[in-house]
């Protein structure tokens, strides 16, 4: 198995796509935090009075997608024309799972940006509710679904 | 419960944290990659020939924690003093266990930082694997260890 | 009369601040956004379930402070320790005021990150009432007030 | 009235533009300083000697132009092919205007990228004036015309 | 002798570049170091037990390449397609040649984006060099290649 | 030899500075660009009417050095006090030498800021004179001088 983003000497490179076509790019990934229940009902309970952590998560996702290439060395600078983030909230579980879907007509996946938006969105919740609940863990941070390019649909299995 | 980013009308702030005196502050955070055995093998086996992959993800780990207050949006802006990626493989399992230590001399804690570093090192490593590897996931991103400021150490029971 | 942000031989500089004590110090600054009143509105009645505008505009203004040393030139980087943006919102008139408080122990003061951080929140409440009102203005764009180093306390006349 | 940057779920996105086709925009967007007579007449005659503050200005707004999607949360990243920006000059009235144009081949509109050049080049002669005339005010700051895209020209009336 | 970053009346522009038709660009940009001979031997010898100085500054080169519009206030944000940087090691003169290739399907040139890339990787292994040998110099920082837009081909004479 | 920017095993880190004690640090280093005689004519003497070349290269050389910590992995994020840059243009030989003077207390040198000053105002230089002057070449990147900090004082010899 060799990685393609290593050239026949082993040394890292920004792989050439300038050959490839652009073609309309899909990518959905995820992340869950499980916190205390408690803490899941405040951030619902609160949003109006106290507090809208899950909308500030999403502009941090939102932004962090936008920050990808800095963030991830050896990929491509690319012109993203969608992003958006959703949250599924569980009281019960005490579980927040975060979605991001971004899109973009480029010569190149953009996985790494909904992966990059997911998990800083996860981040800035689990930053905003630190201070009362210290056992957060951010799990399951993965791709679901990845459309366009030469590689074809991927879609996670449930 | 409420969240102390937010002011008493709900409004989203940076904390004012003038009034406190600086201390010497650690985190550690880390994050856990499963991948295929045969994934973790060509990144053991491959280090020097084929590319290295911790080596790069390392340093994006390591630039990571540098861009905390730019993607965390309520994060202070933090002088760091010392950041570490420490990798360890279990190429049975196939998991690469990230571990991010974050040290400053500062009036707020790191964790965010050690997060960060933690979890921009492991999107790295899915960064170069995804090619040839679509299911990776990572989980276990979580607070390993705090010291510092006026709620002391924190450590996470194994 | 000269400009201290220059030489004798008239170059621009990052004035030398390294003999300057640390002083805790403030800053306060505004800009008012004139809408049609029905944007205003439409700001104020759709918060919850239309989109909460001014909360993405209060993160951007956070965000925009931080941004304060990557976007004027001969600012110095400093370690903020505090900002908040609030709103004051006349339906009547069609106005917005921002409102953006910074705080930071430093060598010289934070006017700048006060200035840029109500100046991109009211460019980002601009961007989102854009397509409906296209005739908003930004005006009123002033520092009102600040505390700490060797000048002392300025306060703007009403 | 509802706001194109939030879902029918009233939650923020960068609004989804992959089927829009790439058209030619222009923008041109302005801001007015206020300064004391004296400070202007400094600045007109200290060019050369005393320092170019609307030199670094210019190169402020310029890279102000080029960081809008950092700033602006929902703004999406654009490869901008053309920033200028022009100062009008009343030593009488003490005033300073700013003009900036922004072009761009791209799938939608470069209002903000114009904006937000105005606006850091005035911060910044804000900035560099700051220190012997504290009551600067910078208003005006507005959209001037625009073009391309479905929504053709606008151009605000004198 | 005329500089076209500058308008007619002297005033620094980001060029219109809207007008010209996309080609392929490639630019080849290198850089020397001279160094203590040992200090080369022992990042040649070292690489894998000691620290991999070339492999981090290869990293930092084609991060660098990406922050080419943060860095040269008049160039134009390009999305890159490929960035590769290889490094020439002469343990007996002391030197380590640095060349960095940089390809982009765009209306303008790519040559900063390789100067920097060169530039950067370059000062990295300075940084990383530098506390057992403070005589390090950096020279024949310079364009060796540049093809595609209507200027042609330029190769530049041994 | 051994590198300090590796840990026991090799690992690249930013290494611990926090048990360092801050001191008043400056570091001045250089570069040198080789220009046809022609092109730099040009520049003097069209500084006012042609456009300001060296100008916009000391504000490009500022902000390089703020820039530091996103260029060098591994130095540590410096609150910087002052930043100058100057140069020494000689008509004859058509050279300019920049010299970058960058002043912080801090718990670790500035070298990396002033060298990144240095290289990024003459990498502007290069930029603007690149479409008339396409042999330019930029050697001569060094330290001059540095002080503050246990190591003392260093003085590069003519």
């Amino acid at each position: 198995m060799s990685f393609n983003h290593f050239d026949a000497s082993g040394n890292a490179i920004m792989v050439d796509v300038s050959e490839k076509v652009p073609t309309l790019r899909t990518a959905i990934a995820g992340a869950v935090l499980s916190l205390k229940p408690e803490t899941v009902q405040a951030i619902v309970s609160g949003r109006v009075a106290k507090g809208d952590v899950l909308g500030v998560a999403r502009i941090a996702g939102i932004a962090g997608a936008k920050k990808t290439p800095e963030l991830i060395p050896l990929s491509h600078p690319l012109a993203l024309h969608h992003v958006s983030i959703e949250f599924e909230v569980d009281e019960q579980k005490g579980t927040i799972a975060v979605l991001a879907t971004v899109r973009a007509f480029e010569r190149t996946g953009v996985e790494m940006e909904a992966m990059a938006a997911a998990t800083v969105a996860a981040l800035t919740v689990y930053d905003m509710c630190k201070g009362s609940d210290k056992g957060i863990v951010i799990s399951e941070v993965k791709l679901h679904y990845k459309e366009g390019g030469k590689s074809g649909v991927f879609k996670r299995e449930a």
